[in-house]
Protein backbone atom coordinates (compact mmCIF):
# COMPACT_ATOMS: atom_id res chain seq x y z
CA UNK A 1 0.00 0.00 0.00
CA UNK A 2 3.27 2.15 0.04
CA UNK A 3 2.66 3.42 -2.73
CA UNK A 4 -0.82 5.37 -2.13
CA UNK A 5 1.31 7.44 0.72
CA UNK A 6 1.49 10.63 -0.78
CA UNK A 7 5.22 11.84 -0.64
CA UNK A 8 6.69 14.50 2.39
CA UNK A 9 9.74 16.27 2.46
CA UNK A 10 12.41 15.33 4.50
CA UNK A 11 13.40 17.35 7.63
CA UNK A 12 16.47 19.33 5.73
CA UNK A 13 13.42 20.16 3.23
CA UNK A 14 11.05 21.97 5.54
CA UNK A 15 12.03 25.11 5.81
CA UNK A 16 10.74 28.29 8.09
CA UNK A 17 9.05 30.02 5.37
CA UNK A 18 7.24 26.87 4.28
CA UNK A 19 6.34 26.38 7.54
CA UNK A 20 5.15 30.24 7.69
CA UNK A 21 2.95 30.34 4.82
CA UNK A 22 1.18 27.34 6.16
CA UNK A 23 0.35 28.28 9.28
CA UNK A 24 -0.68 31.71 8.45
CA UNK A 25 -4.53 30.03 7.19
CA UNK A 26 -6.52 29.96 10.34
CA UNK A 27 -7.78 26.67 9.03
CA UNK A 28 -4.38 24.93 8.77
CA UNK A 29 -3.27 26.45 12.51
CA UNK A 30 -6.83 24.75 13.98
CA UNK A 31 -5.87 21.80 12.18
CA UNK A 32 -2.60 21.81 13.59
CA UNK A 33 -3.71 22.66 16.89
CA UNK A 34 -6.46 19.81 17.09
CA UNK A 35 -3.68 17.13 16.60
CA UNK A 36 -1.32 18.54 18.98
CA UNK A 37 -4.25 18.16 21.76
CA UNK A 38 -5.07 15.05 20.45
CA UNK A 39 -3.03 11.99 21.73
CA UNK A 40 -3.99 9.47 18.99
CA UNK A 41 -3.95 9.96 14.53
CA UNK A 42 -7.00 11.85 13.83
CA UNK A 43 -8.36 10.99 9.95
CA UNK A 44 -9.53 14.16 7.73
CA UNK A 45 -13.13 13.91 8.08
CA UNK A 46 -12.91 13.67 11.52
CA UNK A 47 -11.38 17.22 11.70
CA UNK A 48 -13.87 19.81 13.32
CA UNK A 49 -13.02 22.44 10.68
CA UNK A 50 -15.45 24.74 8.70
CA UNK A 51 -14.82 23.93 4.99
CA UNK A 52 -16.04 21.48 2.36
CA UNK A 53 -14.08 18.66 1.89
CA UNK A 54 -12.58 19.37 -1.33
CA UNK A 55 -10.62 22.66 0.62
CA UNK A 56 -10.17 20.41 3.76
CA UNK A 57 -7.87 18.55 0.96
CA UNK A 58 -6.24 21.14 0.08
CA UNK A 59 -4.98 22.51 3.41
CA UNK A 60 -3.93 18.67 4.14
CA UNK A 61 -1.90 18.79 1.20
CA UNK A 62 -0.60 22.37 2.31
CA UNK A 63 0.06 21.33 5.37
CA UNK A 64 2.32 17.89 4.56
CA UNK A 65 3.83 19.65 1.77
CA UNK A 66 5.34 22.15 4.40
CA UNK A 67 6.51 19.46 6.71
CA UNK A 68 3.93 20.42 9.58
CA UNK A 69 2.01 16.60 9.29
CA UNK A 70 2.39 12.90 8.10
CA UNK A 71 -0.19 10.92 6.43
CA UNK A 72 -0.73 7.46 5.99
CA UNK A 73 -3.48 5.11 5.13
CA UNK A 74 -5.69 2.81 7.48
CA UNK A 75 -7.91 0.82 5.69
CA UNK A 76 -9.56 3.64 3.09
CA UNK A 77 -9.51 6.29 5.77
CA UNK A 78 -6.26 9.12 5.29
CA UNK A 79 -4.86 9.35 8.57
CA UNK A 80 -2.65 12.24 10.17
CA UNK A 81 -0.28 12.82 12.70
CA UNK A 82 2.34 16.22 13.51
CA UNK A 83 5.76 16.35 12.79
CA UNK A 84 6.44 17.41 16.12
CA UNK A 85 9.99 16.48 16.82
CA UNK A 86 10.83 18.37 12.98
CA UNK A 87 8.36 21.36 13.84
CA UNK A 88 10.19 21.23 18.06
CA UNK A 89 13.32 21.53 16.09
CA UNK A 90 12.95 24.10 13.42
CA UNK A 91 10.51 26.13 16.23
CA UNK A 92 10.18 25.30 19.80
CA UNK A 93 6.97 26.73 20.94
CA UNK A 94 5.09 26.91 17.66
CA UNK A 95 2.53 24.00 18.88
CA UNK A 96 2.10 25.35 22.10
CA UNK A 97 1.10 28.15 20.87
CA UNK A 98 -0.97 27.20 17.95
CA UNK A 99 -3.04 24.94 20.47
CA UNK A 100 -3.51 28.00 22.79
CA UNK A 101 -4.72 30.17 20.27
CA UNK A 102 -7.05 27.69 19.27
CA UNK A 103 -8.15 27.13 22.42
CA UNK A 104 -8.34 30.82 22.99
CA UNK A 105 -10.83 30.73 20.51
CA UNK A 106 -12.61 28.06 20.67
CA UNK A 107 -15.73 28.05 23.10
CA UNK A 108 -16.09 25.50 25.86
CA UNK B 1 7.30 65.09 20.46
CA UNK B 2 5.10 62.22 21.75
CA UNK B 3 3.03 62.79 18.45
CA UNK B 4 5.18 62.22 16.06
CA UNK B 5 5.25 58.25 17.94
CA UNK B 6 3.09 56.14 15.73
CA UNK B 7 0.78 53.78 18.05
CA UNK B 8 1.26 50.91 19.04
CA UNK B 9 -1.26 47.92 19.70
CA UNK B 10 -1.19 46.47 23.65
CA UNK B 11 -0.03 43.66 24.72
CA UNK B 12 -3.11 41.85 24.76
CA UNK B 13 -4.26 42.88 21.13
CA UNK B 14 -1.12 41.10 19.66
CA UNK B 15 -2.66 38.27 17.60
CA UNK B 16 -0.90 34.84 16.60
CA UNK B 17 -2.44 35.43 13.21
CA UNK B 18 -1.34 39.06 13.04
CA UNK B 19 2.01 37.88 13.91
CA UNK B 20 2.17 34.78 11.03
CA UNK B 21 0.95 37.48 8.83
CA UNK B 22 3.80 39.61 9.37
CA UNK B 23 6.78 37.09 9.87
CA UNK B 24 5.33 34.81 6.63
CA UNK B 25 7.00 37.85 4.67
CA UNK B 26 10.64 36.95 4.28
CA UNK B 27 11.97 41.32 4.22
CA UNK B 28 10.18 41.32 7.27
CA UNK B 29 11.42 38.33 9.15
CA UNK B 30 14.67 39.17 8.36
CA UNK B 31 14.38 43.20 10.06
CA UNK B 32 13.10 41.05 13.05
CA UNK B 33 16.09 38.86 12.81
CA UNK B 34 18.65 41.53 12.97
CA UNK B 35 16.91 43.67 15.79
CA UNK B 36 17.22 40.44 17.30
CA UNK B 37 20.67 39.95 16.54
CA UNK B 38 21.76 43.36 17.65
CA UNK B 39 22.01 44.83 21.18
CA UNK B 40 20.94 48.59 20.42
CA UNK B 41 17.47 49.97 18.51
CA UNK B 42 18.29 50.23 14.79
CA UNK B 43 17.18 53.18 12.90
CA UNK B 44 14.91 52.40 9.47
CA UNK B 45 17.48 53.70 7.38
CA UNK B 46 20.24 51.07 8.40
CA UNK B 47 18.89 47.99 7.65
CA UNK B 48 20.39 45.95 5.22
CA UNK B 49 16.67 44.33 3.18
CA UNK B 50 17.05 44.86 -0.86
CA UNK B 51 13.52 46.84 -0.78
CA UNK B 52 13.37 50.75 -1.36
CA UNK B 53 12.90 52.79 1.06
CA UNK B 54 9.05 53.60 0.44
CA UNK B 55 8.48 49.42 0.50
CA UNK B 56 10.59 48.99 3.53
CA UNK B 57 8.35 51.55 5.51
CA UNK B 58 5.30 49.76 4.90
CA UNK B 59 7.20 46.71 6.57
CA UNK B 60 8.23 48.28 9.57
CA UNK B 61 4.51 49.47 10.46
CA UNK B 62 3.39 46.21 9.71
CA UNK B 63 5.62 45.40 12.26
CA UNK B 64 4.86 48.06 14.45
CA UNK B 65 1.27 47.41 13.71
CA UNK B 66 1.51 43.41 14.25
CA UNK B 67 3.27 44.21 17.83
CA UNK B 68 6.45 43.08 16.50
CA UNK B 69 8.19 46.26 16.83
CA UNK B 70 8.65 49.49 19.15
CA UNK B 71 9.05 52.67 17.49
CA UNK B 72 10.51 56.09 18.89
CA UNK B 73 12.52 59.23 17.40
CA UNK B 74 15.61 60.13 17.97
CA UNK B 75 16.16 63.40 16.28
CA UNK B 76 14.99 62.42 13.14
CA UNK B 77 15.54 58.87 13.11
CA UNK B 78 13.03 56.45 13.35
CA UNK B 79 14.44 53.74 15.97
CA UNK B 80 13.09 50.31 16.36
CA UNK B 81 13.29 47.71 18.89
CA UNK B 82 12.23 44.48 19.68
CA UNK B 83 9.22 43.54 21.33
CA UNK B 84 10.57 41.06 23.13
CA UNK B 85 9.09 40.31 25.91
CA UNK B 86 5.72 40.30 24.15
CA UNK B 87 6.52 37.96 21.23
CA UNK B 88 8.34 35.71 24.01
CA UNK B 89 5.28 35.47 25.69
CA UNK B 90 2.80 34.60 22.74
CA UNK B 91 5.36 32.21 20.66
CA UNK B 92 8.58 31.64 22.61
CA UNK B 93 11.54 30.92 20.35
CA UNK B 94 10.55 32.34 17.67
CA UNK B 95 13.22 35.35 17.67
CA UNK B 96 15.75 32.73 17.85
CA UNK B 97 14.05 30.53 14.79
CA UNK B 98 13.93 33.77 12.82
CA UNK B 99 17.19 34.35 13.41
CA UNK B 100 18.77 31.12 12.94
CA UNK B 101 16.66 31.48 9.39
CA UNK B 102 18.19 34.57 8.49
CA UNK B 103 21.76 33.30 9.41
CA UNK B 104 21.44 29.96 7.70
CA UNK B 105 20.74 32.68 4.42
CA UNK B 106 23.24 34.99 5.04
CA UNK B 107 26.36 34.70 3.02
CA UNK B 108 28.99 34.99 5.99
Amino acid sequence: MTSRVPPHPDRADITLQGVLEALVDPVRRSIVAQLHLATDPISCGHFDIPVARSTATHHFNVLREAGLIRQHYAGTSRMNTLRRDDIDELLPGLLDACARDHQAQTPA
